[in-house]
């Protein structure tokens, strides 16, 4: 799907297929979004613009990292990030926009609808003055909220480990483990994807590129403050998230030790019992402590006092080796 | 609440409410400090000023990062630092201070009544020469005092962690274990702030900004060396924090290993002897050993001594593999 | 084996043999390669084109890191990459090639023969107009290629590595152990070989030399970027290799935790029942229970009742301590 | 305590008390020493120096970090170093020196008296030659005495290190891992000081400042290669101090393992004997294969038989699955 | 030991003593090779060629790091490498060469004999027209031997710990623990000592010195690139190394965890019988199911009946647990 936005004497007009896919006239800002490109798409892309063909190869694969290369009249930029799904962050999606900024002129290409832009292109239809300040400012309301985007997600995850490291520290359970791994998975891929996009924004606003407006500059160092933030945000989550892993072995391993001490206590309590019963139980008419006394009541209560004494006596240790 | 601090001739006045929200008339230098700002100052301050309405937005929305904007006639300063509530470091409560520094006046604003900057002001109040140092001396005070509060915070984290260290290396506790997360949680969060604080004053320090004086450079460098040494107090602690988790797990781990010798040693003392009693127990009439012995006492005799002999031979067999 | 591609006159001529081995005459392009070389070939090479010692006995031995050298009046390259057989990654195949690069001609040196330099050779055998663009673009198609086929390895290692930590996180294998070690050690190599690699590239793209035709150099960026990607692919690897090692100490250490439990709950059943048998099946005529009640059902029930209660008991007192 | 030394016409003269605090006239050379400095002292120096107030206030709290600010006419320097007590490293003390470096004055200010500082003291007090080389050498032979001592202290802990991961590998015990926990904080210390030291050495001999002559710089550069050895030496012992704390681990968890294999080895063998002999010890009259042989051997032997044949199997069994 | 080795007229000659140790006259180029130096040799050195004190201190102390400083007319370079005896890398020798490397003289100082310094001093005084390449060259050949006697080291130890690995995943034993121990503090050694001196000679390739003749520098460069592939290889290792604790720990890990799994099963098999036959093997005349069938054969047939369907009910719950 093509469709061109044109802003000409103050106005702005929308048009729809690949009529107008061409470098603008004097005096003309043209926006071309292209949505799902077709090889045809592309080739005309390349025929009329004069677009280097590893960059339209680029546009065909939607598999790129962020990356800004200048060429003589126009930069090509790529341009990610992440939609989530749901209040939970279960499955990210990457948005990859492929981007020629000239002069005049700004290509958008990217594979699936993506919403930040469809926000800025109903935003631009309705003020023609923000178009009047040139399509750098046009990429930055885009970009702008591409990245914002994944604000949320990086809340969410913070607040979901938060909660894991609490339900880790009072009880580890075994989906506690899976949602740690799966959190870990998902800041890999955001870290591989908003690290680069960092250092293309970075580059974009030191370098005082002529086709960069001074005063959007200014907007897209913003964009670059907040994916250093995010950035941050993805280090801190990864240090925390190594915390409620490390919570979890510990406790897991304290609590096979408070195991294995009651375990202990049980053996050690029962084990000498069982066996004093079993002494006792013996067949033999004269044990040393039986033959005076048949029908004695001091062998039966010297027993009594043993299977009393031995526990109390282990319990009484085990305090003092502070088990209990 | 709005309020002003005015040099005027070499006197000092204050004045409450929007009034004289504006850049000071020549040879007046003022202090303009915005506490909980509604949207109307935030207006203000943009109409008079003329501020970028990138940083008015984000004076709305106090969760930014430390950070430095340099526009044409005034900078930008986000700084934060933290505050903390009782003798623990229960709860950090993040303070943010947002400045426009002039050349001859200085506009904060922040959320929270920030203790730091209510000092600084009462001392300016009193002692017109040191408003006389310009304001970025002013500035100096403020970030100063901002900045220094985070230092007993760090040595209470220091302290405390010299403490469980010990009690973890005497008996592991699991409060220890939930104090030890909750310390490396306070740290990743002084870190995620106190770091780029410090780039931004190194920054400020470095740069020889027309806006910042000499002498005023001095003091600052002063602030950016605290907070340096605070950088390396948060490295030296997580450090030692990564210590006394090992501390933990290893002294768990070798619990779990002196209990598992104590059961092993009952288990390897009574489960033999468990064995003997009932085979003496058993009902048969010719037991090889029995038969020819009737009331026999070598019979009994001889069961006894396996009963003393086996465990002591035990315990000497433990004894040489050195696990008692 | 030697075999000689020339450009002359705008059509492209093959020959086998070392008859032309040495630079080429004006207006005319030469690749000169040299398959699994013999010390002979090696002596022609330095003498027909002067080449330095040391970059010639490099060449016999094929075991160079990647690297770049300038020489007076051509650049020395080794570039490598890594082939793999089959679906999962078994073996690795080191891939070395030896460039030299002077202003029309191309020298490469290997051992092995390599799929991408044959792809090449094929590709510009067949269309002159290659050929034409000089012998930096020549290098580009075999670097190009040689690179790329360390995609799919990368590839392959994730998806692995993704099934592992799934299998892992539901019944951790003994094969599981083997296989992260294995990967890891693959990753560790090529680590090895692809960040050289990528720093080489770089160099060569940032350097702007006259060498380097300013059209090659943009598809030259374009190798450097999959190298870049490659590089953080294999940190990103590394890091679930992590998680996948950690996940799988974290479930047997909680397995181990839960089998503990098990054995903790029977012994606790069954050690006192044991002794409660015991003790009843005394020898003693006159138990304190016992006594009054010959042939009495109430002490057997009293028994019963106890064998009972007991384990009933624990249990409860089990799921109150959350073990069950 | 101050005291004064003046180099004078080519003799040296030694003062007590601070009448000669002041910058010296022209042809002097003076070494200024504050010792455990009180707030008198430090006015002093403010006034007849004219210090920075930042300045005098560092030397009224002991407590920086390594540091070099700059002055119109003096370099403000921050040196630190360790000092030990006893043959083992228990505890380290702290060793702190600010100076202030002028053209041909140098001020000490320090709390306790520095072993370095007396030894340079002595020295030059009988060698006037060495204070004619100027104060920033004079500065060297301090500084490098300062920074020596600390070389011991290492030397000591690499080799207790040595002597603890042998003791460990061999058999673990808890005063090991006390003493480990001990020596890592003592690397965390002193990296937290000799890191800065380094930097400042190094800012020191490579900016060429005017106050530094060139053949003092070589000397300076001496002490900035031994700093530079001590941080790489805290960095490998670091290293092996993790060494040994893996070490305790591993060995703690791998003799947990071999108790748990005898545990269950015995367990193995005298849980089925106990059942053995408790099951032909039941009351009977008719067991299966007791009915027809009253008085039989037959029965008796088969039990022995079970009881001998069944730690036998037991054992073979383990020996097949390498557990003993 | 101390000999000189002479070019004149294109002629070598050798001379032994300390006659020659001067710089050499106009024309004459002289490598001074002083082995186990005295003070008097030092003395010489400082004397003759106006040594500073501090280089002249340090061959007096043959415990340096790698490093390279300049003076007005020599450089002095401290040089280090390892050698091994045997097979298996036990023990490591370090050797240590100081150079003053002059425009026609080299001057080199050691404690030890040095194979690569031997083999230097053979090849040249049979090939006068090595020496007239200029000692630089000279320095190369020492270096490259010193240098490259580190690579088979390296091999060992990475042969080796594919070794261990292996072996410990199949059977973890103490002493592969040892070994990896000690492997490790090798590593930790050599990078000690490679990676500063891989520092060293990359200042002397990349400063373009006068006194490193162009095509010398080629030569080092080579030396260079070799000690890159070294501290790679090193890093490589100790990252394998890693790998082997972890596998060590795993391993251990689990084989706990299996033998935990059959004691499990013992117990959870034998202690319930253990209860059964004893509570059979009561003294109790009227057991409830015994009563009415004096002598009755269904009471034992129950017994033995709940004798074998308990522990194959308990088997069937293992194998549903997925434990066997």
């Amino acid at each position: 799907m093509v469709r061109v936005m044109e802003l000409r004497d103050g106005r702005v007009e929308l048009f729809e297929g690949s009529e107008r896919v061409s470098p603008p006239p004097a005096g003309v800002v043209r926006w071309i979004d292209v949505g799902s490109p077709q090889a045809a798409h592309l080739e005309l892309l390349r025929e009329r613009f004069n677009f280097h063909p590893l960059t339209i190869e680029d546009c065909g694969h939607l598999d790129q990292r962020p990356k800004l290369e200048e060429y003589r009249d126009h930069l090509f930029l790529v341009t990610q990030g992440f939609a989530a799904k749901g209040d939970r962050v279960e499955e990210l999606v990457l948005q990859e926009l492929h981007t020629f900024l000239g002069e005049r002129y700004m290509v958008t290409v990217h594979a699936e609808p993506i919403a930040a832009l469809e926000d800025a292109w109903l935003r631009l239809a309705g003020e023609p003055k923000l178009l009047e300040r040139g399509v750098d400012f046009v990429y930055y309301l885009v970009a702008d909220g591409l990245v914002d985007d994944n604000f949320p997600i990086l809340d969410r995850i913070a607040d979901e480990l938060d909660e894991i490291e609490d339900a880790v520290l009072s009880s580890p359970r075994r989906q506690d483990l899976h949602r740690i791994f799966e959190l870990k998975r998902h800041l890999v891929a955001m870290r591989k994807v908003l690290s680069p996009q960092r250092d293309v924004l970075g580059l974009l606003v030191k370098r005082g590129d002529a086709r960069i407006d001074e005063r959007a500059a200014v907007y897209l160092r913003d964009v670059y403050d907040h994916l250093v933030r995010m950035n941050e945000s993805i280090e801190a989550n990864r240090d925390l998230l190594g915390n409620a892993l490390d919570a979890y072995l510990t406790v897991v391993g304290q609590r096979t030790n408070e195991i294995m001490k009651y375990l202990t206590v049980m053996s050690a309590v029962f084990l000498p019992l069982s066996f004093v019963v079993g002494f006792y139980g013996q067949n033999f008419d004269n044990l040393p402590f039986v033959k005076d006394w048949v029908h004695s009541d001091a062998l039966m209560w010297s027993m009594i006092a043993t299977c009393l004494a031995l526990p109390a006596g282990m319990m009484a240790w085990f305090k003092h080796k502070d088990w209990l």
